[in-house]
């Protein structure tokens, strides 16, 4: 591996002089005057050096502020306080600190789930469940001599040691602990991580790459027939913006840094990557490149394979990366799509180049009632057809518009209760729309004023057709401020019994109503089959449109009580809902990814021969498996 | 190969089989009134039975309507006629039939090229210069057995030894005849093709498949080591529309189907691909999936990994082909991009799904002058910045500002050329333009024309910022129609010593001025440093934009009179230009690909450990290297 690298890297060092030799000949042999090179106006104007700070939303031992068995931050957590109403904790979120009138009622109601029936987590880790390290000392004394800074400390190997499926955090909760890695080390830079790469190469030591944790398919999950030291190469520390480049528009980021802080420290030079995931508050760009994010805005900002231009990744044959930050290519199959959702099994992403636009002059939230889901689907496919989609545009069924009158918080003014009356009374008594059919899209407009006003006009022009009626602004922004709380429900739910899960696929168009109906139908027929006590929340919306079909996103969750093994039957009914999707013409995954989670069906995804053309880049690119979490294949 | 088929195709089908099984299920068991599966309206409807009918621009005897050793039609050609004035033979374009005055003397003063030093072209193929075929017998009886339909014939086989660089249509106007294909065979459907490529494998014959024939990397050339029968793989007769999908706006097509073909079908019924490449009158379906094809109209429609949502290949291996339709997925890495892009060296592109749009209601051609192309850059990368584009911009330099001049038609009104007068009048005496400076964009709009107007205007608008004055719709229509008829005139030069080429770049925008610059000025310098007697054309067109670059195209001929190996000089210069290129930023291609032509550069371009994966990529899916046209690696 290190031969490989510096015969890589002074190679690259070879080309780099080649090609400043042949524009250095334009100097020493000016043709005329037209043709002289200016080369002071080629570099990348706009670099301010500090933007190259440091900006931390996650510090290296992580469980300071978040969770070590739950979803997010430690100080933000749903809770019934002492006069047994749902409270958000915390001073974070617009809704922290916030009474949630309609909460307990909505739980009890559609659950089950009362507040006698607790089944509460294990509030701190018992380190003495936690495995003593296997640890390769020839790897430690390597590591130790970069300066690189690592850890054995329990606390920080459990914490790495999962991602956010149920079946990962359940056992945490009741304190119980699997494989966890044995080590973490916290690389700083592009060359920590070929050092790191290097030595894990040299003493066979398995390497899983670790960004914001967030992952919902099992990939961070350690393979627990791993008999190597297991390291956790944690990128969160790796997290500056290197350059701002305003003459093409990209930045160059380290790919260990957050979502919020990339967004944050863009905006301070008035740009933004636009790349908004649900799980930006904790993900990575390097996560989002290893799984093929697609975020809330994709419709402006384009999904991942849209906004990178250039990426870097460390693998154990050497740095992968093309010599041009050119827009468009074609040479050849486009390497940047072989490390584009590779989970983590080929190497460590350490640096992208990703487009930047100005932040937008100005943003509308909208939100439209439908009488029902099909008028709905019906509309957002018009919508796409027209391809004058807002910046982001979903549509949720019936159940999910009644879990969001149940978010609503206490509102301090009586004002505002009545005009929310108001509009209930117009909508269903006047409009005569069925409560129980109802279903709310909400919207997101930005760009130019002007052509923002515009283009609302043309979309609730179309909504109109589809019996759509305008239903303001309010409730689009609520709806998504509500994406950013909604995980941190589920942990509510697993303290009086309930679990849950959201999975999601993309589907041609015509496939979508069949499959939110069959889907849903299916799930509570496969609960009831299993000895669920009581009736599962089952719900889906379509949360992205394309020219050619949409992603449909689905919960599913029920009170466990009365049951023996809940993950089991959790898992058997997840994975029948997968069948059932496949069936329907539905994808394995739109932006969640395979992790092991959905390995099974890999096979049948992209056939034989397309399994094996990924087995023999993996077999290239890591013969010993040093990238061992067993994702994909 | 023939178990590892029919192995696949049995997994498939108990695929699905299981999957009907488990739509089957919900009729058994009606759930509620609301869940009852309506399967009908998930089928595919606007299926037209008609749109099946074959259309065949290209006949499998290809000579006799296209020359065999220069480009495009045989009735359509560039001459001198007896009154000495150049003409364009034929009817089948708008500038046919017509004479154009100013063409002879642009190609005396810029080529020195006189009609008095001729280098005419062997007429006929001298068929005792093509070597007898090298036939695998076995391979003959085994496609004999098959009913599908091939040849041993010299002119066949020799039309298919090629594409269009200038160093294979050169030795064929001289009559020398190097390494082709010993046999053609014409697959007619998917399971034709399985069959061919089944055969070859058993029968260790190297395959090369050939769509439109139009490429300019040399990737169709035979390779002169192949000792194995080389079969070409023609795709011509494999054209179908299979399916039109309304509800999804996609279509099924067969890969041999050549641009014209695919948009006259899909207009019948009112849509279109929208995919437009310069060469799309011959250029074949398959061809722009195995070399990443860019159309005109990209701004629109997309580049052809944006238009795909399907596609099926016949490798050594078996057929790849994901199982699912949908617009955007996350598994694993995108074995789409395997096949994209692999320039006919892991299989046969049989089947494509594609993206189709309505027929736009409104279509505008414009153009606007610019002062200088600095101007004119300047003015494209803001409207780029604006993601203002119309469907097409394109910004030629002052050269091909003239040659636009040359090539226009005798006009028959005394009145049009009175126009021209006063508007030439207008812009350099009132504008005070500098004609030797001034350049010229043309721009194309199209869609709902109450948009396209507002956008023209905003177009326009952040023209004149730039000193751009709109200069009217014909010029710019004008502009686009001369994109079909400009590849023979290269066959007119070859007449009379010219020899030329154009090639392509993708740039970040910061790099444009300069890398139009740096080349025009390389290639003039090592002509002028290689004994090249007469200065060079040296030309360059900005003829896409995008987010982060744009791409860039360059003409580049020359008067050869006086060397004794212009081939050589030509690549000489061509070589030194691309090194000119990547040292300036720019990529190894934008569009046109790697082939054979430029596969020096990818170690380089993509990394060794790129270049290793897709090495390893290449010798899993072909290890007996059955698809041997040696393209990219």
């Amino acid at each position: 591996m290190a031969s490989n690298s510096s015969r890589g890297s002074s190679e690259r060092h070879r080309i780099a002089q080649h090609r400043l030799s042949v524009i250095a000949g334009h100097l020493q042999r000016p043709l005329n005057g037209d043709t002289t090179i200016r080369a002071t106006e080629c570099k990348a104007q706009g670099t301010r050096p500090d933007v190259a700070t440091e900006m931390k939303t996650v510090p290296r031992r992580r469980q300071e502020i978040m969770k070590w068995n739950g979803w997010g931050y430690n100080d933000s957590k749903f809770i019934y306080n002492k006069n047994g109403q749902a409270e958000f904790t915390g001073k974070r979120y617009r809704l922290s600190g916030m009474i949630i009138p309609g909460l307990r009622d909505w739980m009890e109601s559609t659950f089950g789930a009362t507040v006698q029936h607790k089944t509460p987590a294990t509030p701190v880790l018992n380190t003495s469940a936690v495995q003593p390290p296997t640890l390769n000392e020839a790897f430690v004394e390597g590591i130790k001599s970069t300066g690189i800074p690592f850890s054995h400390d329990p606390e920080d190997r459990v914490f790495r040691s999962h991602g956010h499926c149920l079946h990962e955090i359940f056992p945490l909760r009741e304190g119980k602990v699997g494989r966890v890695p044995d080590m973490v080390v916290w690389p700083k830079c592009h060359n920590d991580v070929v050092k790191t790469v290097e030595l894990a190469c040299k003493h066979n030591v398995c390497l899983i790459p670790f960004g914001g944790g967030t992952s919902v398919s099992s990939a961070l999950e350690c393979p627990p027939e791993e008999t190597r030291s297991i390291v956790s190469l944690d990128t969160s520390q790796m997290n500056r913006v290197l350059w701002i480049d305003e003459k093409n528009l990209t930045a160059h980021v380290e790919a260990g840094i957050i979502g919020q802080d990339l967004e944050r420290l863009l905006n301070e030079s008035g740009y933004c990557t636009g790349h908004e995931p649900d799980s930006m508050e904790f993900s990575s760009l390097g996560g989002w490149v290893a799984t093929r994010a697609s975020g809330m805005k994709k419709n402006i900002y384009g999904n991942i394979e849209d906004l990178v231009v250039h990426i870097k990744m460390v693998t154990p044959r050497g740095v992968i990366e093309k010599s041009c930050q050119g827009p468009r290519m074609s040479t050849g199959p486009d390497v940047h799509h072989f490390i584009l959702g590779s989970e983590g099994t080929l190497g460590v992403v350490t640096e992208v180049t990703m487009k930047i636009r100005p932040v937008p002059e100005y943003q509308k939230y909208g939100s439209v009632v439908f009488p029902n889901f099909e008028q709905g689907v019906a509309c957002l496919r018009e919508v796409a057809r027209q391809r004058c989609a807002p910046a982001s545009i979903r549509l949720m069924d019936n159940e999910q518009f009644q879990f969001g009158h149940a978010l609503k918080p206490q509102v301090s003014s009586i004002f505002t209760s009545f005009l929310d009356g108001l509009k209930k009374f117009y909508i269903t008594k006047f409009k005569g729309f069925d409560p129980s059919r109802l279903c709310v899209a909400t919207l997101l407009f930005e760009g130019d004023r002007e052509k923002v006003l515009q283009h609302e006009k043309q979309v609730y022009d179309i909504a109109a057709k589809f019996g759509g009626l305008a239903a303001g602004e309010d409730n689009g922004q609520r709806g998504y401020m509500l994406t950013f709380v909604i995980a941190y429900l589920r942990d509510l739910g697993m303290d009086y019994f309930v679990i849950g899960e959201s999975f999601e696929t993309s589907v041609p168009w015509d496939r979508v109503l069949d499959i939110c109906r069959n889907v849903k139908a299916r799930i509570v027929q496969e609960c009831k089959d299993r000895g669920v006590q009581f009736q599962p929340l089952s719900t889906c919306r379509v949360t992205q449109t394309y020219d050619a079909g949409a992603c449909v996103y689905f919960y599913f969750a029920f009170n466990y009580r009365g049951l023996s093994d809940p993950l089991h039957v959790y898992a058997q009914v997840e994975h029948a809902a997968r069948e059932e999707i496949l069936a329907n013409g539905g994808s394995l995954s739109h932006h969640h990814g395979v992790g092991k989670l959905r390995k099974e069906w890999m096979r049948e995804t992209v056939s034989d021969v397309g399994l094996g053309m990924l087995k023999s880049v993996k077999d290239y690119v890591d013969p010993n498996n040093i990238f061992g979490n067993r994702n994909l294949l």
